[in-house]
């Protein structure tokens, strides 16, 4: 079996532990070690409120080189005041210790319930030993990805392969997140390695426009978190010629590592809290690329038409309603929407459609929905799911 | 049993009759009519596709007194191109035959499922005799109240009766709305009957800031939708001093007015759709009154939280992470936060508090929430209800 996982490129071992801070006993700290450093980049919430790991985060990604990420699950460290971040640090200490490696090259993530101060002598007594445990191999991998989830169903990695200047490179994904997932940051816990030889600056660029591509046009309820993070960290274990600027090299890594993002997007969508299906908005001939963006988010975001699409009922009206409480420029009587493949909405009016055929469609595990604005040239696209009785149960009572 | 409806001002008949628009059979066209003139004014969505019902209200409301409303349900006649102004025009000029009137008097309002032409005919013929059926009695009023229902549960109507200057009067109102009602506009098919004679420019004043005390601080689903219409008629009949300027007359009718909108808005809330609680929340000492709205809205309006009220789990991670992600200014470190009397956040760190104690606040048919942004002088609040699995029932199958 090919390593799909984040252990693929070269360079890099990890592990997924227990440390019962989450009640299931599952795994619940992810570690992940470069022992000869990589270059990292990161993406974060923009919410104001944030966990204290990201401000931890921020501040050591100015160290030259990263040699370890750690990441729980089960409690996010948010809104603990000064013992949050106080754990943050100690957290990082303690595994500075155990690797033997300066904390400042530790990037840290918390993802779990808000509010709650952080257990840190079970996080840091799982920690004792923990370079025993730190593999490349597939299970380590895996066991990563697994140890990031909070309610996710499904562990999220994938791995994309290619050829530059005729060496071969990996990039590899684990995320998790299955609600509070809203565009205008990285809106998950991702993390992403590769053995690329690429420049920092490169890299935070590479990163910062694939999130905006992928993970960035992805909306399930709405929200960002408190603690919304992508990683990248790059081990240039592949010996390929050092990326340092735009070009033939660093497009081919760009595009490889959009084609990742947006897969990861794909999962997370599927897996969104309760979500059955998933669907993509076209938004066409916008006034300009951020209006286009505003009136895909729009529908993608409404709730109305979310229960729709969980009922395969083909609502356009929900739809062209969604655009225009958007208040993005239109031109009404020149309007166009396709569910699919069918014109349901021409010209401002209603278009007589077989109602059985397109609600067929939109049960399928993904569909697509075009409109055509008629008032530009620009266009954007964002990824939404449905709205599901399962998402009302797993939020309603998810805190205790 | 006292009139509590919009019959109960003097001057105003009205009726509710079926059209079969309606599959279930039930009333479907509200008329009223005000047979010697109202003084009128109108408070509509800030949607950019409207129904054409709203461009001819908005046309009709310029004539100097309105003699009759017309409102039909189970079709909102939205998104119907040209036919659909058509069919707006058509109904009022049917009334208008029906009542003796100038079609310019008539104010007209839809609401149901959008993206449907009207069935004009089966409306047009049902108004054949309708002024036989227009009546001053309580029945009259509540059947109006039930024509203008969609997916609310029970007809919603109030009254409040006060003393300007030695004379009695009363303001009544019928509403419905059960979901797409967020703030920014009327969110709702309100109308508002008063026999206090006021002028038009007071009456436009005082309508317009009572919708923004309540109706517009109501947020059920986030989503305005093509149709949402307040509309206020003053038939004099009171005989009161007219009120045409501000002063302790206006301010009397004002409050009132106030009173009675907030009622509804709460009345709207209780019935949203699959809602099982309310809840109000405040926001203490933002930078400026907009933010202050913006932090109560996000709270109100996030998913998440709506689904922890359901759940009556006390979450309150997911308020402060609603308001982390509003971007409204605020100061960390002295933020405190309340839910009912039970401090559960301060100085941006948790308290120790009993669940069970709080889960029995959230568990009440209305609580209330309390954040302290610790960031200026300003306040604001907002309604909001909870999120169950009712309200995706209801949503996923509504259209066919």
């Amino acid at each position: 079996m090919p390593n799909k996982t984040i252990t693929a490129p070269k360079g890099f071992i990890a592990a997924g532990i227990k440390t019962g801070v989450k009640l299931s006993k599952s795994l619940d700290l992810a570690v992940l070690a470069c022992p000869n450093g990589a270059k990292a980049a990161g993406v974060f919430t923009t919410a104001k409120i944030v966990s204290p790991t990201v401000n931890v985060c921020k501040k050591h990604l100015k160290t030259k080189n990263i040699n370890a990420v750690v990441i729980n699950s089960g409690n996010a460290n948010a809104c603990t005041g000064h013992k949050g971040f106080n754990d943050a640090v100690n957290i990082c200490n303690k595994l500075a210790n155990e690797l033997n490696i300066d904390p400042r090259t530790i990037l840290i993530a918390s993802t779990g319930v808000i509010g709650h101060p952080l257990p840190i002598k079970k996080i840091n007594s799982a920690m004792q030993n923990i370079k025993t445990q730190l593999k490349p191999t597939i299970k380590a991998g895996l066991d990563f990805a697994k140890a990031i989830m909070t309610t996710d169903t499904v562990p999220k990695s994938e791995m994309i392969a290619l050829n530059i200047a005729g060496r071969k490179i990996k990039i590899a994904a684990a995320a998790k997140g299955a609600g509070m997932i809203a565009p205008n940051m990285a809106t998950t816990i991702t993390c992403i390695t590769t053995d690329a030889d690429i420049s920092k600056p490169m890299l935070s660029r590479a990163l910062k426009n694939a999130v905006g591509q992928s993970l960035n046009k992805l909306i399930v309820d709405g929200h960002q978190s408190t603690n919304d993070t992508a990683l990248i960290l790059a081990s240039a274990n592949a010996n390929n010629k050092p990326i340092t600027a735009p070009g033939k090299d660093y497009d081919k890594f760009y595009d490889a590592l959009e084609q990742l993002c947006l897969k990861m997007a794909y999962k997370l969508a599927q897996d969104a809290e309760g979500a059955k299906r998933t669907f993509t908005v076209f938004i066409k001939n916008a006034a300009t690329k951020q209006q286009a963006q505003k009136a895909a988010r729009a529908v993608a975001g409404y709730p109305l038409f979310k229960c729709a699409v969980h009922g395969a009922d083909p609502n356009w009206g929900r739809i062209i309603a969604a655009i225009g409480s958007s208040r993005v420029k239109l031109n009404e009587n020149k309007m166009t929407c396709t569910i699919g493949q069918t014109l349901v909405f021409k010209n401002g009016s209603p278009v007589k459609f077989n109602p059985e055929k397109v609600s067929a469609v939109i049960a399928k595990k993904h569909h697509k929905i075009t409109v055509d604005l008629a008032a530009g040239r620009f266009s954007d696209y964002c990824i939404g799911c449905d709205l599901t009785k399962e998402y009302v149960t797993i939020n309603a009572d998810y805190h205790t």
